[in-house]
């Protein structure tokens, strides 16, 4: 793990890294000392690790809950270089959808195949950040709706350190059977008039979690356009679960 | 209007009393002077104006919000006589169940049928407790989940005072037509294994209400078991809309 900037601003210190080949960005309170709650944010499709989303929720974390925040960029996003296969894939689908056939199906298999080169990755950065003396061995959260659902409910499903998880926007069709394997505490964000994710397949996949613990919130309005209100009710979850 | 009885408690004051025939209860907080937000709250069937989940939240909205409440009994519940039209329609109704009908839309017919009696005496209750200098006429809430749903969306529907309303636990079926007249923010509460109302019904009301701000609120669980943490949320939902 290499650190290739520091910044501070408003009690935040944001410093920039690379692991292996995953640039990342780890968000911490300035002056931190020791363990403290983490949650691992996963952006948006088109979107990295410090898209204004991420970037204006990870702020919050540390500076209302004293928590450690850390983002990635997902292959092929941000600052990594183009992948050529995905490049590829993402190419077909766009004629596909051209030509006729369903969106949702489409997304959710490009994402489950992502999924299996990025589940790993963020275990890395897990063992990773978690070694820092200013983030330490604390519980894990994890934030990510969209990309960061269909990348996320793998994630959460496969990595026990998880603890609590923010998911939504994002259907059954390719993460069922993982989400049956999620037993931790879950806020679902759905948004009713989703145009990219059928509502029947995202109650399907709020229904598919088997936390005995899991509340979904839906909202009127479209696929970006989750009410900022939802972002307290995230703090609160989080500090509820993980604080 | 005639007060028949006022005790305090921790910095509650509760006063009972009638209002022609009708049967309420009024809590505002001890010493309170000068208009205040109000909140009508309607309990479930069978149970009656001071039900341990009326009077807990009750006590909450006073104590945290500063709040006035007030909640009446229902026709044919609590202090109020046996009403022998609703005693014979029930009566009839868990034959029909028992015979094999289904529940869920002879409960919306029967609730439909008392919310023509309850909407004009809930009107004549604000009516009468915004006179009060102690309650004033601020700007109204309303509360009410499963009866209290089925009775409260016509209500919602007809009052312009209520500037935003927790509703939950009850399907479209007699309440779709009111609903769609509702305009004002609503919480919704919908159990995810609720035994009496259909998912699909619950979230069929939900869709059918206009407000451009309305929120669903999903949760495990049976009919009878919306989880704690909801009424952090549905104190911070009024504190929004009416604080």
């Amino acid at each position: 793990m290499r650190f290739t900037s520091e910044t501070s601003s408003d009690g935040v210190c944001e410093q920039l890294f690379t692991l292996g080949e995953i640039p990342g960005v780890l968000w911490t309170p300035v002056g931190a000392a020791g363990a403290r709650p983490l949650i691992l944010m996963g952006h948006g499709g088109g979107q990295h690790k410090k898209a204004p989303d991420i970037l204006g929720r990870a702020r919050r974390f540390v500076a209302e809950c004293d928590f450690a925040v850390v983002a990635v960029d997902v292959p092929g996003h941000g600052d990594r270089p183009t992948d050529e296969e995905y490049d590829r894939i993402a190419t077909e689908n766009q004629a596909r959808v051209e030509a006729g056939e369903e969106l949702a199906p489409l997304i959710a298999g490009f994402q489950a195949l992502v999924a299996r080169q990025t589940v790993p990755e963020w275990r890395t950065v897990l063992d990773a950040v978690q070694q820092l003396e200013h983030v330490g061995a604390g519980p894990v959260g994890y934030w990510g709706v969209s990309l960061g659902c269909g990348l996320g409910v793998p994630f959460v499903a496969a990595e026990p350190r998880v603890r609590a998880a923010v998911l939504g926007l994002g259907g059954a069709l390719a993460t069922a059977e993982a989400a049956a394997r999620i037993t931790v505490p879950v806020e679902f964000l759905l948004q009713w008039d989703d145009e990219r994710v059928p509502r029947a397949q995202s109650l399907a996949l709020f229904d598919a979690l088997t936390s005995a613990e899991k509340t979904l919130h839906a909202n009127p309005g479209k696929h970006g356009e989750i009410p900022a209100f939802e972002l307290d009710s995230t703090l609160r979850f989080f500090t509820r679960h993980l604080g």
